[in-house]
Formats: structure tokens, sequence, C-alpha cells
């Protein structure tokens, strides 16, 4: 059973707000947003637009259905009827304190509420409420759509059942959790973050560096590994065989070396401002922030994905986020008894274009076998069948040509089964950009049932052969495809 | 040219100079090292299995033939008739002044001289040598050979002419080398790291988290980001529309805030070792080193696999050093005249396997269109063939899967062409894995010469036409493949 709540209330609508609205509308859940602020309701949707986009190319599996988004004129209507609350309001004790109360409130009792605060204690932030035991923090980083990590931390009036159910709650959304235990002004993440960046500030204060070359100390170096493992194991590794006693022993007199400048903070006086906004417009040149964005949004889903093709950090948590969505689109996907079966809709992203400027033929092929993964699961090969008692695998494929897609096309597979014989499973399918009848390409493919022990050809079992058997009668009415049963004319 | 030297002399060879090893030995250069210790021959050999290990799935790019790897006695062995010399000893003056005093004695006076030292300024160690100008430091980051930063820093007395050609042979490695203009303690990633490892310990020693959470903090948070940007460029996304100024006037305050305890360094006392190291363990359960290297390796080429497909940071560094390898390789590539054709040769990326762990069934089309591709450039079908003339278009493609193939497979596709009629090219590929004679896929190709600005199907041109016949003509003695023709045969 999911965790996700059907609606939430979400406050405020900024860089954060505006990540939480987008991450919860694509998971399914609808979204009552209030931000007195007039450019929240264009800043919220051009987010949406850039989280749509980038999950397009952040997963196959298909998403659920999206979750409604409507912008309300209070706490209280943002409130009203919710299952839970998320606060991100801007990061001044007053505000927050003040709309948490309004929001206590207007609340059902139960109604665990969340603040998206970066370093403010819930002690501090809970006093005014009505049932303070339900204040969490739940501390998201930017984009909030994308980057899984979450801190959560309770105050010293909250409910350990509160905090249990942001949890789940952060779980289902496919983010990664973690428990600040302590509750600390800036929790842990931030800490460490701003270490690093106040040391930045004053490498850019002597002019040792500039902001650009700083960054790129990071993004070429550390930063690489930062993307799967922390200082410590990385340090651990460092020390080779011997472990982290050695690595301390080695290199922990260079604490004392005068390495950081950080027993001071730099002051931000009108120069060092003017001399790092300046730096930082010469390092992005003309790119609007709109296109760095996006820039940065698509180097996230390529470091998830391939995190995820080692089964490592946050690739594990996309991994896992992807089956619940798989389970979920079980459940109301569509029905054995549609004929014929329309399995896969999507657009045609744009990184399928090859260095020729179409679209690559491996890609109409990704296409049809996500089609053919949608039949299977439709009749009943899921994880457990897979393990159990064994799978279909394709044996043979033919596909034909007989248009171009492109990028950005809507576009839809359209599935027939041509027979079930209890051990194969004869399918055909047609790609169908949106609002044509005439088919880019069709693909024929045939499936044998293999026996996941023996490794051998057997019948599939139980219900799954029943459905694939029913699915196959009910398709034994439509006209048999021209191309099925094709092959290659040689030339000559 | 390549700025690549012949051969080099290392000095030392431990998790830095073995690295140092691996990266020059894969690129092709003789290394000739010098370590006392009696484990550096054992610890090296297993590092440059590693790095071939990581480089396999690193690029599908064919790799030069390895450089000559040889352990000598001396320094003035390992620098004789070198044209580079890259030292890597612990981090102590006195032992880097008396390695360098006596490389510089040993060495012709062109060649330039690299210290692996992470801390020590130039300056301090060129005082013994001879012809001190051309001392340079080249800091670089563990894994050596898959991290492409390098800090590059001349000292007081060093030639300009010097830390250029440092940066040059950097560079023809595939690194980043980042310039560090102005000498300090430390350069400058390390002050970065630094900061950030120091709050680290405070907050393990403080008890607010342990190293496997902090870890956790950045590894599903800002580390993700950090793989293609700084905090700097990170901040001022973060700022949204209004840039820098505006994130600086936002967040500056709480530069003021409680947030570090930098202003201090942790004393490393025997209990706070202890509690490192115990949390340490405990994060790594029962992993060897050996294996969290190789785990940190797959990540990595993961990472910079995942950057390289959107072209940014590091991936830009990974494609320009591929491309240099093709260039590399473009004069000894297959000939027109081999029969049968073997088109692609490469190893199974992990990233191909998808959640029901299978190689996915489009990846094995991708492989044989990889392999169509190829013969169109053999053929002379460019990219300006493309734009003036036209371009051969896959109409028709019959799969058969006959096994499986797992990640880190190497396979070849070999081609046979089967016709060619001046429009129809038609082709029949075979996939197989190193070292069987069965393959473990097939693919029938029917391929239609389009001419570019008619848009309809037209005969291939001159030289184009006149290769592809030539082909068909020396693959005509070839037996007919058995599935060649073949369509599928329905279940009833």
């Amino acid at each position: 059973m999911s965790e996700l709540p059907g609606a939430v209330g979400l406050l405020g609508g900024g860089v954060i707000g505006g990540g939480w609205a987008a991450r919860f509308v694509l998971s399914g859940v609808d979204v009552a947003l209030f931000d007195p602020a007039l450019e929240a309701q264009r800043r919220v949707r051009e987010m949406l637009d850039n989280a749509r986009r980038a999950y397009r190319s952040l997963t196959m599996v298909p998403l659920p259905r999206e979750g409604e988004l409507r912008f309300v004129d209070s706490v209280e209507e943002a409130v009203a009827g919710t299952e839970f609350v998320q606060e991100s309001a801007p990061e001044r004790l007053e505000i927050k304190r003040e709309l948490l109360r309004a929001a206590s409130q207007a609340a059902q009792p139960d109604v665990v509420i969340c603040s998206s605060t970066s370093g403010i204690r819930p002690t501090l932030m809970q006093e005014l409420m009505e049932d303070p035991g339900r204040l969490v923090v739940g501390h998201p980083f930017n984009p909030v759509y994308l980057v899984p990590l979450v801190e959560v931390c309770g105050g010293e009036q909250t409910d350990p059942a509160a905090v249990k159910r942001a949890i789940a709650i952060y779980e289902a959304l496919g983010m990664h959790p973690l428990h600040v235990r302590r509750e600390i002004d800036g929790f842990v993440a931030d800490r460490l973050l701003e270490a690093l960046w106040r040391e930045g500030l004053w490498l850019v204060h002597d002019d040792v560096a500039t902001v650009a070359e700083l960054d790129d100390a990071i993004r070429y170096g550390a930063g690489l590994r930062w993307a799967f493992m922390g200082t410590f194991l990385t340090y651990r590794i460092a020390g080779g065989e011997a472990g982290m006693r050695h690595f301390l022993s080695q290199f922990g007199p260079a604490l004392q070396a005068p390495w950081t400048k950080l027993m001071d903070v730099p002051e931000l006086t009108p120069e060092l401002v003017e001399k790092l906004a300046a730096q930082s417009d010469e390092q992005v040149g003309q790119a609007e922030t709109a296109e760095l964005e996006r820039w940065r949004d698509d180097c996230l889903v390529s470091v998830l994905q391939g995190l995820r093709a080692v089964d490592a950090g946050a690739g594990q948590t996309l991994a896992r986020w992807e089956q619940g969505l798989l389970d979920a689109a079980g459940r109301d996907g569509p029905r054995a008894s549609d004929v014929p079966l329309r399995l896969v809709v999507q657009e045609i992203p744009p990184a399928w274009v090859d260095y020729n400027d179409h679209v690559h033929e491996s890609r109409y092929l990704q296409l049809f076998a996500d089609a053919t993964d949608a039949l299977l699961r439709l009749i009943g090969v899921d994880a457990a069948y897979v393990a159990a008692t064994g799978s279909f695998y394709t044996v043979e494929t033919h596909l034909s040509h007989l248009g171009q897609a492109f990028a950005g096309d809507r576009v839809s597979v359209e599935t027939q089964v041509l027979g079930f014989d209890g051990k194969r499973l004869h399918v055909f399918h047609r790609l169908l950009r949106e609002g044509e009848a005439e088919p880019l390409a069709t693909a024929e493919q045939m499936l044998l049932h293999v026996d996941a022990g023996a490794g051998r050809v057997a019948p599939a079992d139980g219900s799954v052969g029943e459905r694939a058997a029913e699915i196959a009668r009910g398709h034994e009415g439509l006209p048999r495809p021209d191309r099925a049963g094709r092959s290659i004319v040689a030339t000559s």
C-alpha cells in the first residue's frame, strides 16, 4: 500500500515550495498551494514544466496520472481537506511561526505538518501551534523534484509517530529521508555545505581563485566522488588496506596545518559582493537562469541514471521509486479487455535523437519492448512470478519502418495478440503518432515462456497462462495485420 | 600530434603513484617506477588491474597498446631516458626535496619534473634542485586513473614553459588541469575538502551524526550536484532569476549564524580516533578495501558516462579524450576488404541491464545499428555526403535472439553484405561473444538509399555506390546465413 496522501497543502511557492509542488503533482497527489506573491503561480507552473521534462527522461516507467494543482488564497484553504502540509516560507522565524500556527488551527488534528526550513530548530517553530506534536522538519534540497535527500528532524514536543509518517510519505515520493536525531541549528547537511562555502568565499576574497575555478576544483575532482560517497568513505578508501585508523594517523597532522582560514568569517563588504557577483556573471556568460536550470536537471538525471545502473546511493532510491510506480501502474493501468491494447503513451525525448538528427532505430524497438513488458505485467508476470516461475523471452522481432518520429512527438503503441499456445506468445505492435491512423513503424514479436529453475521452455503457469489466453481470444476478431509473417526480400 | 611523452619516470608507488602508473600505461606510455617499499610492486600491479577493468567499461573506443611497466631500483634508473618525471612520495618536505634533487641531477635538463604534493608549496621544494625552473606541482585526485582533476602550480623559480608542458601532458592523458595561479599551502581543492572534513569531524565528535549519516547527507543531496557544478553556480541557480547578488543578500546573514564550529579544530584524541574508526568499520560492514575500490570505480565510470551523455563537466573531458583515441585508431581501423567485416567490438556496459537484470533487447539492435553505421562510414557516407547527397535508411529489420549477453561481456558484430543493387543494401549481422562461434543474436537488415533533396529513393552516388558494390562482390562467396529471409511462424 502506498503511503502517499491523496491531497496535500503547500504553504509557499518559491524555489523550494514550487519544487515540492512538482514532486507531489507528478507523483499523482493533488496540491493546494498558498503563496501571496504575485509571481508565485507563474514560477510554480514553470517549475512543474521543468520537472515534467526531467521526469520524462529520468525514467521509462509510466508515471501515474498527475495530481491537480490549485492556487488558493489563504492558509486555511490550502490546508482544508488535505492529509499532509508542507511549509516552505522564507527563513524567518516569525513568518514560519505564524504560518504554522494558522495551519495547525485549520488542519485536522491528525495531519502531519512539515517545515522545509534549512536551519531553524523545530522546537522554536512549534511553540504557537495547536497539536505541536505533529510538527516535523523536512528539509529538502534544490531541485526538490530531483534531489532525493530530505533531512527529517523533530523538536522537543514532536510525536515520534509524526516523524515516522513524514518519513513514509517522503519515501513514497522517491526521496531518501535522513533522520537527524539530535536537533541542532542548520541540521547536518547544510553545516557541511556551509563550511565549504565559507572557505570558498575566503579564496575569492584573497584572489587565490575565481568562482569558476573553485567550482571546477570541485566538479572535475572530489565532486565526482561525492555523487555516491561522502568524505569519510572516500578517505577510508584512500587510506588503503589499513583503513580509517591509518588514514587518521597519516593525515591527522594536516588538520593543524595552516590550510584554511576558517577560524574567521569573511565580511560581505560591498566590494566582496561585487567581486563574487561579477565573477559569477562571467562564469555563466550569456546563459539565462531557465537555461541553467534545464542543464542542471539534465545533468542530475544523467548522474541519477548512472548511479541506478551500478545500484549505488541515489540510484537505489530511484530504482525503488520506479518499482513502486510499476506496482502502482499494475493496479490502474490498461485492462486486459481493451481491444487493441494501448500499453505505451509517451513523448519522444530529445536524447533519443542521434548524431544524424534521427530518432535512433533502437529507440523504436525500445518503445515496442516497453509495450511487450507492459503486456507481460498485465497478464501477471511480476517480480514474484519471474523469481518463482519464469518469464517470457523475445526470440524474434521483425521491425518495419514506415515513417519517421521526431523529438517531442506524442506517440503510442497499440498491441494486438496474434496467438498464444501456452508457451509461445505472438504479438504485433503499431507505433502511432498522436492523431494519425498510419503507423510510423510496426513490430511483430515472438516470445517463449522459459521456466526459471530448469532454464528451458515450459508452459506459463496458472493465471498468467489463463490471462494471456483470454487476451488472445479477445483479439481473435481483429483483422490480421498485413505485415505479419513478413520476411525481408533479397535484392537479387 | 599527441603531447604524450614516450616514456616517463615515476618516483613513489603508493595510492597516488600507482594511479599515475595506471593512467600512463593505459595511455600507451612506458613507465619506469621507483619505490623502495616491499609492497609497492604488488600494489601497483593491482591498481593497474583495477584501472584496466574500469577503462573497459569507461569507453567503447579502442585503447592504444599499453605502455611497458618496469620497476627499477633507484631514482637515477627511473629518470634515465625519460621525457617526464612525476614524484608521489609521502607528504614530508625533506623526503620530497631529496628525491627531487636526485631526479634533477639525473634527468636531461629539458625534462619537466612534477610533484603530486597535495599541500607543499613548490617554492619550498625546488630549492635543492638543478634547473629548478622545471619543477611544477601536478596534484591529482584518487583514483588518479579516473578522476580528471589535476591542480597545476608553479613556484617562484618555475619557468612558465614548464607549466605549459605539464598542462599539455595532463590533457593528453585525458585529465582536466586547473592552473592555480597563486601559490598557497594546500592549493585550492584541498582547502575546500578540508573545510568540509573538519566540520564533519566536529559533528561526529559532538555525536550529532555518525560517519555513515554524514556521508549520506552528501551523496543523496549536494554531492549529486557537485558531480557537475560547484557551490557557486549551485547557489546562483538557487537564487533564482535574480542571480548571485540576490542570493548573497538573502543568505549572507546566515554566515553569521552559529552554524559551524569551524573557529576551532577538534583534537584527534584517542577517543575521537576510536569513535571515527569504529563508525567507519560499521559503515562498510564486511566489505574489503579492494571491493570498495571496485565499487567506487564502477560508480565513477557510470557518473562520467552520464555526464558525457549530457556533454557536461568531466563528461566533456572524457569525450575529448575518446575523440583523440578515435583519431588515433582511425589510422588502423577495419578495411573494406575484410571478409566478413568486424565493425563493432566492445564490452556490454552495466547501464544496459534493465530492471529485469537482462540486457534490454533494444541494446542488441543498438549494436547492430552501430555496425550498420560503421559500414556506411566505410563506404564513404560521411557528414558531407549526407548533407549533399543523401543516406541509407533502415526500412526493415529481422532480429533473432539465440543466447543472452551479460554486463561485462566482450562482444563483436560481424557483418555480411548479402546484396546491393544501387538503391537497396541488404546486410546480415551476427553478435558474437569473445571466444564463441555461435552468435548470441542475429539481425538481417534492408536499407534504402534516399536522395537528400528530393526525399525519395534514388541510387547511391559515385564512389559510395562503387564501394558498396565492391564489398557486396567480395562477400558473394560467403555461405548465405540460415536465418536470412526468415519470417516469424505463427502459433496456429
